[in-house]
């Protein structure tokens, strides 16, 4: 893409939780930026790790940043996308030694990795995020999913559901998963919903557990907007509704939620030739050429 | 069977929510077996259902009732199973205008199918109930399923299970529903097992949206102890254990939840010439014959 | 769509079994047609089941026709899209008592309907089609799917998929079933694949019982170019490709069969109104809207 | 078991497709047998491997042998099963270098594990085998299972199902896998069936890709007689039935296919310590223990 800023600033996010290796591999990265005089923002949380004080709060580096370098798993990925993705920042993942749908760097790859992704050798693709309205409420980003859960309680839950005013139906499940092409190989692949190219304009609506055994995954067009009506007659204790597994919502029954494509997509940075396929057959145990 | 006394002192039981169709199938069962001198114990809440004082407890019942009739869907009589499993009084399921697995006689047919009853042209099936112990807590009983649940988290649980003692392997899922062949129509077809027979002496290990695409129901044989222990890792508010989705329990991370075939069985009332399959047909809108 | 040709000539093409029921239907479109003064060409096994002796081939109708009527059900419309999509000819399907997803009009509307598309009031949907080249043999079109089978024997077959040359997996299994969002309400539902809306753009490739549990469906862009290998130790006839399950084609292991979008679409005719919700709710038995 | 008769006696029994590895290790377990001081006939296909002219019938082998050591894959196994388990004659199985569910041996411990069998260490598992009658011919016999297929067309087949004279439905499929225990880990697990614990005396019936999506495998008593009527509309060369995807027969549209236990189970021999789950984590990629 050739609007893409030379990567000058980057931006340090590391996972929360401390250890050796991560602190190593932090470490190792600042050398690595340093000698290549590439300026770093320390996340605040990932300065405290290193004993520095000079943090600034994840909202704020999009500002000026050119990329993020994020150290860590899917789940600190996930996070960093919905701060940053207004600032349309390009986010890198580096893993913790196990691979990762969105985290695809090692870290001992990972020098020679950034050396490569600092002369222009690398992919940049977008990946759409969700945004979801909740009356009220500010809207809530998801890269994976928006999922409406049952909460608190063993009973299933009712709701309706439309795609731009058209009714689908009336389902009585555990909750419903909605998802991206990137959340299609989270917690929707354990749901039993479809593997989605990243590059697919597409969002899926998968049951948890649906009570009527012909209420299969949907997927429909990614500018779709898609309302979700809990009965009721629920009481609002008993459900709630997170994004990217992180943040927990309340819903009120009987009003809608609405899940629409954001307006920004995500930038992911990839090593040149990656391989989305080389990922989904590592981790899904899948059969490699015999040819 | 032989064994069984003769019908002449019925309990009956109902639904707790009242309504007009309720109360009305009441009346008509009491001038019923009234006409035919069977003698009839009022459960408490259905003594109340009828502005009459002479209700007794539930649990009471069984020490002098025959039978006992149940009206209302397959939950109340889940809940009526339990409490009288153990003195060995045969139950009769009523239902209100929907046909359950469980409650197989619709209202209008309801006369007519006591007097074949009381005349000895009945059924008597056997069903397994389970029995689950967690640490010191009094044991419970479920008809349908022990079900491991997260709980007010969005996050799997992570968990070990084992089957007389042979390790059967760590998952990750939202739980796991441990189902009897009773079970087999109800939760757990909605995650995905299979229907079991009545009759098979098996206990069905169903995982909840697991996150290894490889975790299968698994179905073992009735005699089996069950073992569960979810990781100590995991916060105490965020597991629980529910029996037929009714009774809710804490969980202890780290300790066994054990799992196994109550020792005495239900044993469940139907007109002569039930068909099981019939009701499968029904419910599931599988294809009649053509022949 | 403003470019579409006023209907003045229709084409009509029936289901090849005769019943009376199909015969009345005809004759009634025939005199509706009549009195609008709309000019009809009789497809040749259609005028045949009429008696007469002016039908002309199926593939020859697009020339001079603006429209073609198709009576029957989803096969008889799959077979005709196939003739008619690179002459541009919208099609019309009325059902002969059995509500199609392609063929949704019943023969007691059919006039109504009719009429109401001869005054404009009407929708045109568009449906992508598959082209499926195996080395130097014509290319053939699928409207639903293409599906690479096992043939006339027990054991899996063996085949590798690449998607826009980049390598999928290796996959054992009886059978691939590549799928159009059309056919995603047809033998790919059976096979576990996930519902696509009809707008979307994209291509489903649903394995047929994988020996690998993990192997689950992928949903692609429309653009994508499929290639599936057989692997080239399988008998030739032990596999066959057939499109939308009626033209069966010889397979070369070793050699690529390159499925990919067809660059014309279908057009389909449905009235003013039409709801793919509502036919999906109809044929799967979903939830109607309680609220 | 008291009853097994010293192992003075071994058949030897080899995959068809000969290899040095094979050869290598029928020449070890025969090496180790002399020693041992066992008398071993070769099967006839197996003495030819080795250029021996003094092999015998596998029909005949369970005359005189107390064992039989079949070296290959599970597929060995099943076709030596279903010859000898009227002989009573208990199965070792010895695999080559790729883990089976019943070839659970590697070569490279084959000595160790027959040393500790002559020495009485061993366990012995029951394994039922299903009995399948068409019409007059001779009855055919599966330790996997017996598989009704749609055979040479592309088209599902319809068929009627009874369990024991209660009907149970019609269906429209691609097939039927009446399954046991045994084979509940082959081809009915690639098509959507539970794991069924090895002395679980049950059967599943499982649809292959069901018209139907509410036709879920159902799991029956193993005492159980089940009839499979093909639709008589059928032409019989669109049809076939399998047994362990071995022996291919005609079916009869129109008359019954009776499928039952065998009155004999076969007797599988494993060193002690055998651990069933341990394979199935093995071969299907399971979570270890953490704890």
């Amino acid at each position: 893409m050739s609007t893409q800023k030379p990567f000058e600033h980057a931006a340090l996010i590391a996972k929360p939780d401390a250890s050796e290796q991560l602190r190593d591999t932090l470490t190792r990265a600042l050398r690595f930026l340093g000698e290549r005089k590439v300026r770093v923002s320390l996340e605040l949380r990932t300065a405290q790790l290193l004993n520095r004080g000079d943090g600034r709060p994840l909202s704020e580096l999009g500002q000026d940043c050119d990329f993020a370098i994020v150290v860590g798993g899917d789940g600190t990925l996930l996070h960093s996308a919905r701060e940053l993705v207004d600032a349309e920042v390009p986010l890198l993942g580096i893993n913790l030694g196990r691979l990762g749908f969105l985290v695809d760097i090692s870290p001992e790859h990972m020098c020679d990795m950034l050396g490569a992704i600092l002369d222009g050798e690398y992919e940049l693709g977008e990946r759409m995020l969700l945004r979801c309205d909740i009356d009220d409420q500010p809207p809530q980003l998801a890269l994976n999913d928006v999922v409406l859960h049952k909460w608190n309680i063993a009973r299933m839950i009712e709701y309706e559901t439309w795609v731009n005013d058209d009714f689908v139906d009336a389902q009585r499940s555990d909750g419903l998963i909605v998802s991206t092409p990137t959340g299609s190989t989270a917690y929707a692949l354990s749901g039993g919903g479809p593997l989605l190219s990243p590059e697919l304009d597409a969002i899926a609506l998968v049951p948890i557990c649906p009570h009527t055994l012909s209420n299969r995954p949907i997927v429909v067009h990614g500018r779709s907007l898609i309302r979700v009506r809990v009965s009721g007659k629920t009481e609002p204790e008993h459900v709630r509704l997170t994004c990217d597994g992180q943040a927990i919502l309340p819903v009120v029954p009987g009003e809608d939620i609405r899940i629409r494509r954001h307006d920004k997509a995500l930038r992911l940075l990839h090593p040149a030739g990656h391989d989305h396929f080389r990922i989904l057959r590592t981790k899904l145990g899948w059969g490699e050429s015999r040819s």
